[in-house]
């Protein structure tokens, strides 16, 4: 063996060197691996449930609360692997987001007096239902630190509306959504008085600080928008807010099925702890003020309608949630509640009240009277969560470093895990639906003390451990750590029920789903100048930014436009111009734009930032913007050399021979596609079309070559000949993954 | 079996629901699970050889260049899971980064005109040197897109300098070492004039626009801080930038050993493609003129004294770089040329040049005289790296989707894998040290199409693929997703080099490792005025933001200088004040400053946005900006009733029972730490006085607590018992932890 012989000759002044990196002479059996790695059979069980085989796909994308770090986390399960980071309430530069004009105008919109506040603080997401499933279709996230909400679309994964709350100066920093997201409901946290107004909390806490609920109507359109889009919308003037006396509200949730039209929240105030029930279908008919533009219902009048009352329990609890099937709500501390809905009705119908009332004159429910039943199990409850198996509850005990699987019929324990860390939040796929999974439980462990990680300093990503929940006995499976991200809620939907998009109708503002005004398509591009404002319709295509020139004058107002031309997949390209701050992520098909005062003369090269092809250091340009007084210089020919020229006219001629040969292969494939009916095979003819989809691309190239080869031009042949090889790489690319994948299906190899 | 009877019951109509979770009764063994998820086995082999048990660690850091994220992302191998996201050149909220004043300041002081952009184009980062080998204290960025350099000190992952480079428009998105960090290279990469002068690119190029290479000159202190760090710095005064004519210059690389004080890198202009070679210690010999304030030296100089020369190559190549050893440079397009230093070092010495000269007279050497050899590889090369095997080095061939491996010095392919995907960039751990490692070999794949991951929409992370190269085979062991990032080069360091701090010394500005002049200790909160300018010293430890209402005027600049007082491991407090965009990252020991004008009357609530302990909720306080004309209200004592001092007599009884039954474990565990001679084991004393600071710092509050309850305050004695036994529990987790370690070190159970 060659390796061997080598390290023989090394000899022994290495072997300290060597024993660093452990080199292997001929293969390993799994019993040699796991000796060196320290690995028992639980890890390698557990190794083959997490990892993902080639061709294989997660079963569920997990949505993440992120804390502070304003951004939405989508990760699979069960392969633990981090798919996207996507700026919701703070700005993200990889993809543009709140750099480009589209997406700087949606949060401008969405802020307080046109304040672009940079981050958020996000922890209980929730996804659209519809009949109380997940439909995989939007995502809405609360924003705790600047009185946000927004709404994610689900087919591109982008953020599509941030909406500043007109009332609250803090938000609950979670949302729920009823049972057909005919809501999304938002609360407020720590009390304070609205509208900015200023008050001493010593001696006007009661009569001046208030909390409030807000029910956001929500549409989901039925008809798409011009780019194919289904984009949908919370109305803020459809929508209103129920004003309460200053409680801290904590985590709430909406009823389902016999509960729908219900919602259920934790509230505390002084040392007195409630569950509050709202019947919002009875909000909805009752009148109200405007406050900041926002309808107001009163509390008097809530009360009036029985439409709002609470439970005292003994202490303060982190959660409130609805059971599946929508019969109970349970809520713990370290004494678990839980409390039947129908017996709830009753009393709000019959105004079976307690003598006390809370804040405000809000009545109580005495717990005695609606409760199914309670029981202990431990010390300080962080969470609670369902699946699918009937009753079955999960509770996180963070002192007690366990989870417990309790019968919330029943009231009777089923069975523990100890965990080695505090368990904070927990989430089950589908697990804040209907209908709940049972395979997985993850676990928020917010220290990462003990556990399989390396130190990196004094501040830690937070932890997701995932459970194997799916046999009597739990499990810890793996332990992910998640960075730039302080993790509460979580939720989780069957990656099959989500249906992404590859690419976007060509020039679609994938803000508004509208075709933008500034679509521009190859051939078009043009400058346009009126006085100092200054708009670039441009396109970005492998290897070229078009224009490649721009000339402006210093104090210019200036906007690129561009469009990304591009059809195959993932072929994303970024822009930007160097030192001037601007920068965007274009997607396949999507146009967007980018405006800046061109305040510094100079010249200043923009490029993609993307890695589009090998061609990719080439895909740049040049912005002059001319100083006041700047003198043209004489344009003169520019004339290459004869040397120049025949290098060019060699290099040109060495890529036809390239081509004929790439040309054949594309031959060959397309034949055996065809000799085995590829279009009977939707994904594969999905392929088939965006192979064809370059070829056709490359006609025009074609012509461009062999125009300027006739002409003797051979620095333009050979550039776009060199282009055309780019398309037809791409399409050969297309078709090869093609025919290996109806190979596969035909079985062949 | 219980789950097995309850689904029996469910019957017939629920298979098809059940078949979407599959639930498992009973135990699986490792072939259930191999059929189940299909899994052959090598993917049992590859997932034990990444998956990390119970204890485990990572044998390496990965540190990535993400493109224009402008963000560190620090992952580990072989787990690949990624622990950290850094702001550079990028604000990141998370960590407060840009946004509390000491990071904003120094991203301020890094930025053109005071401009601060608000992201970057980081694509090759390189690690701090002695002798060549990897020191794991610093990390090296380039902004590509808005010409900056930063430095990254790794005892505690955090950015330490960022200077805007105050010549270039345009820098290459990579940096390079000199062997002992003498100098931290940075060049420019698209030409363009220098001194934001404005020309025109037709028919001024060659005389107006340039390129150029800095030698940022850096300094590795003796001394320390009066926080204890070792914080570098780049010294601007001493750096120096070698003029060139217009090339588009790419990758380049330091020599080491024999090689020291030349440099190497790849140039292009019009259809000529050169590698540059540089003796930047005759550089440092030769006069400079003040550009901008930075030195320059000419390039004629730099000619006269024979300190650069170019190899003219055939085609354009994306890399060149150094072998281990410092003897040869290798560069490749789809040829591999292998240069020998020794050979180019005497054509430099000897003026052997050829009668061609490259733009501005640069002279030229033959490649043929002083090339090692050359080796057809495939099409498209876009990386090389290096392994600890004598002249083995690996080759990416993007459009032939595979790795070679090769030898350089016989010139001869050894190996290949075949990939299902581009290879983009390569890395091996400790790669461009040298001395590499042989375990691992880490390749970048941008597109994703056809491996194990599940659509995210038109945009898709970048992949890393884990190639085991330890023995003759090359083995694809693990796809890992990166969000957030377009991933170019990366650099690996043993886990071991780098020595993470735990907490800061009490008051330390982060940045500049000094003990901040605002530092706060606890009792020493106050709040000062001149004029309209309020500094509010505070502290923030569990569960107490101290002060917890501040009240300032409308139109006050108002600074919150703010110190954690935690000792305890990972325990980091954020702070935020509601609708004020205000916010920061506060790690333990850590004093931070927020300023703002407080521009809006009302009350904001103030809070803690790390999830700290259960009483997490608590931590909040209040501010209050009185607007102009604003009237306080009359104090009067806020008188609890009888009832509710009842209440809290009671709750401070219950907690005293409880702190009783903590202390006891308590005893116990030191009892058994002591008899065990835990003192003799660094780590378990460590935890050991984790455990007894949080006890000491309990001292105090336990007086608080016995004080009020004598006085018949039971709402304060209740709330300060609650935080004795905060952190009593904080002790004793930590004790339990010590017991732990030391019971596995003893090998007892």
């Amino acid at each position: 063996m060659r390796l061997t012989k080598r390290f023989i000759v090394l000899g022994v002044a290495m072997l300290l060197i060597t024993s660093l990196f452990q080199p292997v002479i001929g293969q390993q059996t799994l019993k040699d691996v796991k000796k060196a790695r320290g690995l028992n059979d639980a890890d390698v069980l557990a190794a083959a449930k997490t990892f993902m085989p080639r061709g294989g796909r997660d079963e569920y994308f997990a949505f993440l609360g992120t804390g502070n770090s304003g951004t939405m986390v989508v990760y699979g399960i069960p392969s633990m692997r981090i798919y996207k980071y996507v700026g919701v309430f703070s700005p993200e530069p990889w993809q543009g987001y709140g750099f480009d004009d589209e997406s700087s105008l949606m949060i401008k919109k969405g802020s307080l007096d046109d304040r672009i506040e940079s981050y958020g603080d996000m922890r209980y997401p929730a996804l659209a239902e519809t009949n109380g499933l997940y439909n995989g279709k939007y995502l809405f996230y609360s924003d705790g630190a600047n009185s946000r909400i927004a709404l994610l679309g689900l087919d591109d994964f982008e953020t599509k509306q941030v909406i500043a709350h007109p009332l609250f100066i803090n938000c609950f920093p979670g949302v729920a959504v009823t049972q057909n997201t005919e809501y999304v409901i938002q609360s407020s946290q720590y009390p304070s008085p609205w509208d900015s107004k200023a008050a001493d909390i010593e001696n006007e806490f009661d009569t001046k600080f208030k909390s409030g609920i807000t029910f956001w109507k929500f549409q989901d359109p039925q008809e798409a928008t011009a780019s194919g889009h289904h984009i949908g919308r919370m109305i803020k003037e459809e929508s209103f807010t129920l004003e309460l006396p200053p409680f801290t509200l904590d985590y709430f949730d909406a009823g389902r099925k016999g509960s729908d039209g219900l919602m259920v929240g934790v509230a505390d105030k002084a040392n007195h702890h409630y569950i509050y029930i709202v019947d919002y279908n009875k909000l909805a008919g009752l009148k109200t003020r405007k406050v900041n533009g926002a309808k107001v219902v009163s509390y008097i009048d809530a009360i009036d309608a029985g439409a709002v009352a609470m439970i005292e329990i003994p202490a303060h609890a982190s959660k409130v949630k609805v059971t599946p099937d929508g019969k109970y709500f349970i809520t713990a501390g370290d004494e678990a509640f839980v409390f039947d809905f129908t017996k709830v009705k009753d009393a709000m119908a019959n105004k079976t009240y307690s003598s006390d009332k809370a804040a405000g004159g809000i009545p109580i429910i005495e717990a005695a009277n609606v409760q199914h039943g309670t029981m202990k199990l431990g010390n300080d409850v962080i969470d609670i969560a369902f699946e699918y198996r009937p009753d079955v509850v999960y509770a996180s005990l963070f002192n007690d470093k366990k989870v417990v699987r309790w019968n919330y019929e029943s009231l009777k324990k089923e069975d523990e895990i100890k965990l080695d860390f505090k368990p904070g939040q927990l989430m089950v796929p589908q697990g804040l639906s209907a209908e709940p999974h049972s395979n997985y439980l993850a676990v928020v462990d917010k220290e990462g003390l003990n556990d399989n990680f390396a130190s990196v300093g004094p501040v830690r990503p937070s932890f997701q451990h995932l459970i194997d929940i799916s046999s009597d006995d739990m499990t810890d499976l793996y332990t992910m750590s998640i960075p730039q991200a302080n993790i509460y809620g979580s939720v989780a939907v069957l990656r099959t029920t989500i249906k992404p998009i590859i690419r976007y109708k060509l020039g679609t503002n994938t803000r508004t789903g509208e075709i933008s005004k500034y679509k521009t398509v190859a051939g078009q591009e043009k400058v346009e100048r009126k006085g100092n404002r200054v708009h670039i319709f441009g396109t970005l295509i492998r290897s070229h930014i078009v224009p490649e020139i721009v000339e402006v004058n210093e104090g210019d107002i200036v906007t690129f436009h561009l469009t990304n031309l591009e059809r195959a997949e993932d072929e994303t390209h970024g822009f930007t111009i160097d030192t001037y701050g601007k920068h965007g992520s274009f997607e396949p098909g999507k146009t967007a734009s980018l405006t800046f005062t061109a305040d510094r003369p100079g010249v200043f090269p923009y490029y993609c930032t993307e890695f589009c092809s090998a061609l990719h250091l080439e895909m740049e340009g040049i912005l002059l913007i001319k100083p006041k007084g700047y003198k043209e210089v004489k344009q003169e020919e520019l004339v290459l050399t004869k040397e120049e020229l025949e290098g060019y006219k060699k290099n040109y001629e060495d890529k036809l021979v390239v081509i004929n040969q790439t040309q054949d292969i594309i031959n060959g494939v397309v034949q055996w596609l065809k000799d085995n009916n590829y279009q009977d095979y939707p994904y594969v003819k999905a392929l088939v079309e965006d192979a064809v989809d370059q070829l056709n691309k490359a006609a025009t190239t074609k012509e461009y070559y062999e125009k300027y080869a006739k002409e003797g031009k051979w620095k333009d042949a050979f550039l776009w000949a060199e282009q055309y090889w780019q398309y037809q790489v791409k399409a050969a690319d297309a078709g090869l993954r093609a025919k290996k994948l109806l190979s596969e299906k035909l079985g062949k190899q």
